[in-house]
């Protein structure tokens, strides 16, 4: 009898060695292929110098669109195809300026600011009003209305240095880019302008998306470089008062026709099936949406290449979505969800890169059952070679949550880069190419097509 | 009996919990300093805009120590000293340049060069010679010696891209540039290029030091960039010949009174033994040494002043050496190791930061005993908040290297940050301030500083 338990042991630790020095050198011949034949540098590029910035329903989406469905083509996937979307458009305009006025330790002084997306514009004069300072929301409701009514509001409260991840620090902040607006009006505010979202003080201004909710009335609203939020708030505390003009000519448009672009290897054992690598294709407006999400973008269409140029059949469909309207709707993916949810199509795994092109990290995992995130974390060992150490549980990714809502069955992950540069550049005229280092690009491209390997082969049951 | 036992179970383990908590509170409140209330990125900021590159025995070398020992003398340590070495003088000289000569494909191209760190100069109207390709300094025995003989040998074998940790593919490669002359020139070659040092494609070519040995003749050497190396192989392929033109005006001089600069805490309980936190000062003659390595000086220096104001008062002496010379003799780390040794003076632990101001990845450990790298790896719990995974046994540092050689019993520690961007800027003029991330450098410094304190706490008993 032990004769026999001893064998099924050897046969078992035999097998299991075999497969483990088998991934080891299938995973160690990805990156071999990403670092010396790499092709999502050269698309970057592309993508960033012949397009550039691509904001939802502008004629730059639309390249990317068509850029984005020839590249995929060229890779001689089993499907390429577009999904149909409407998209909210919304228009800068050519007049966005704002002035600190008649300050004693200034003068006049222009700021540098951008309109938050899908603010309103101002009358062509601009508004002129009192600036009162505010570090956050919940400080409106606890000071006399009188502050606020006829005053732009500044929301001021800055990134917490301290956090480690500055993802965690974002999110701290960006409820005042996000509902500033919408609150500060029902205090009587005319306008609103938010500290950049950024740990830098400098004097670039990083827009971002914002809200009206149902209020009804709405006030213009703009993001406003952290050099230009710390000098209001050195005139207020110095000379009692400081007067601002602020003067957009934003404004929206009906929706548009967009696509979402996705291609696809068909499963070769389940085909209904689905794995899903995706990022955004639609940037903002300003900058070149380099490492938001152009990196993205171009680790999901290099990670596709890797698996197909690798020779490997994956058992489930694996399909690359290339999600337009991140920035202002999420309609994308939303879209996403909704068809696959009408055609009942099983969604087994999905991944989403969407925080830059830095060095890995590792990922977070979104998992409704606990053991498919000990499964992915069991595959550790396999990819700390390659400097992925983090298998955290946690967000997954904008455009691939609504997935989740639809069927929580599924089970997601976020590719985590290195955090520490992403808000020197993120939603401003700093996110260009010259940013992005090639090697942290492909690493991070070999990073999720090997994730993609070990889930198709080695993942949990479908439910 | 089991009453005692249980006893003294709930005692030990309160304690070790409580020791883990006040531990990882100290720690974080070290990052906390950093983060919000850093000194270094000013710090750089002014080692590399106001004093700039600095090659041993120039007049900056002489402003950094000015600098380095105010700074130091600043944090209010025990004591600030200089420690009297002899170093190296190296100038490069007005003339350095090279040109392709009659090709066909780009007809009189002038390329980008940057002389060797120790190389002869050419006679003032330079060298024509044919160009001869090599991929290592090996293949000069496997090929006629007519190959050579008169040639400029350009040594062409790029770093592999494959290599995760860039300081293996540099490593792979360094021969070509601290040996190729003094081997080209046993087989006639009257002078060498040597493909420059960095995973890019580009027109920047990277210096660094060259040694002639005791051959006796010597031959003029100049690092190419990889753009220039690229195009004088495809000119050899595709047109039979490559003619160059290498002209240099560099020489060495006497050598040059300069110094160490050193500050220390005076410890509590053991002020003998002393624990060594150290970069280097000097830097190459291009760019502004950011990464290589002010970051590193930046570093110790913070790591001291974050330990000083922290209130803790160290067990050991904790020394911060800023070494001079690590470039291109590493006189400084020579003398400061026979010194320690002539005074017998015990070296408990030496940690040295010289691989960029990178986002933090761990500790390479070099120890004699096993128990010392068990020792510090058990302590990763404590940094895994900040990034860093990696406590693997390897070098530490040129500059602390001749301190093992004296006492084989001190354990030492290399500061590992991210490697993939370090050998784009690495002895070329990209390596300026402005590719150094405040948040990546600050928290190198609080990492170092968090090591420096469970070492001198909880360290290994000397012996």
């Amino acid at each position: 009898m032990y004769k026999y338990i001893t064998l099924l042991i050897v046969l078992f630790t035999s097998s299991f060695s075999f497969a483990q020095k088998e991934d080891s050198l299938f995973i160690r011949s990805i990156y071999d292929e990403a670092l010396t034949n790499g092709k999502c540098y050269g698309n970057l590029e592309y993508l960033c110098k012949e397009i550039g910035a691509r904001l939802s329903g502008s004629p730059q989406a639309d390249l990317a669109i068509n850029w984005g469905e020839q590249t995929l083509k060229d890779l001689n996937l089993d499907k390429v195809y577009r999904q149909e979307i409407l998209v909210p458009v919304w228009k800068r305009g050519q007049r966005e300026r704002a002035n600190i006025m008649d300050s004693y330790l200034v003068g006049n002084k222009p700021m540098n600011i951008k309109a938050l997306g899908g603010s309103i514009g101002t009358p062509p004069k601009g508004i002129t009003a009192e600036v009162v300072v505010v570090e956050s929301i919940q400080e409106l409701s606890t000071r006399p209305e009188s502050d606020f009514s006829g005053k732009i509001v500044l929301f001021n409260r800055p990134m917490d240095a301290k956090l480690i991840d500055t993802f965690s620090a974002y999110g701290g902040c960006v409820d005042q880019r996000w509902a500033g607006a919408k609150e500060a009006v029902k205090y009587g505010a005319v306008a609103v302008l938010v500290r950049s979202l950024t740990h830098n003080t400098d004097e670039h201004a990083h827009t971002g998306v914002m809200d009206y909710g149902d209020y009804g009335q709405k006030i213009p609203a703009a993001a406003v470089s952290t050099d230009d939020a710390n000098a209001i708030n050195q005139i207020v505390k110095k000379e009692g008062k400081c007067m601002v003009n602020l003067s957009l000519s934003c404004s929206s448009l009906p929706d548009a026709v967009s696509y979402n672009v996705i291609g696809e290897i068909t499963g070769s054992e389940k085909p209904d099936s689905v794995i899903i690598i995706g990022g955004h294709l639609d940037s903002w407006d300003v900058g070149e949406g380099a490492h938001d999400d152009g990196a993205g973008i171009v680790h999901c269409i290099e990670a596709m290449r890797l698996i197909k140029e690798s020779g490997y059949k994956p058992r489930f469909t694996i399909r690359c979505v290339l999600f337009m309207n991140e920035e202002n709707g999420n309609r994308g993916g939303k879209k996403y969800a909704e068809e696959a949810a009408a055609k009942k199509e099983y969604q087994y795994f999905a991944l989403e890169s969407d925080r830059g092109g830095f060095s890995p990290r590792g990922f977070s995992i979104d998992a409704t059952l606990e053991e498919d995130v000990y499964k992915i974390q069991s595959w550790s060992g396999l990819l700390s070679p390659y400097g992925l150490h983090l298998y955290k549980k946690g967000y997954a990714g904008v455009d691939i949550k609504p997935i989740k809502e639809k069927q929580d069955t599924v089970t997601m992950c976020g590719f985590i880069p290195d955090s520490q540069r992403y808000f020197d550049y993120h939603h401003s005229d700093k996110d260009v190419f010259e940013t992005v280092n090639q090697r942290e690009l492909e690493l991070g491209a070999a990073s999720i097509a090997s994730m993609i390997y070990l889930v198709d082969k080695y993942g949990w049951e479908s439910r």
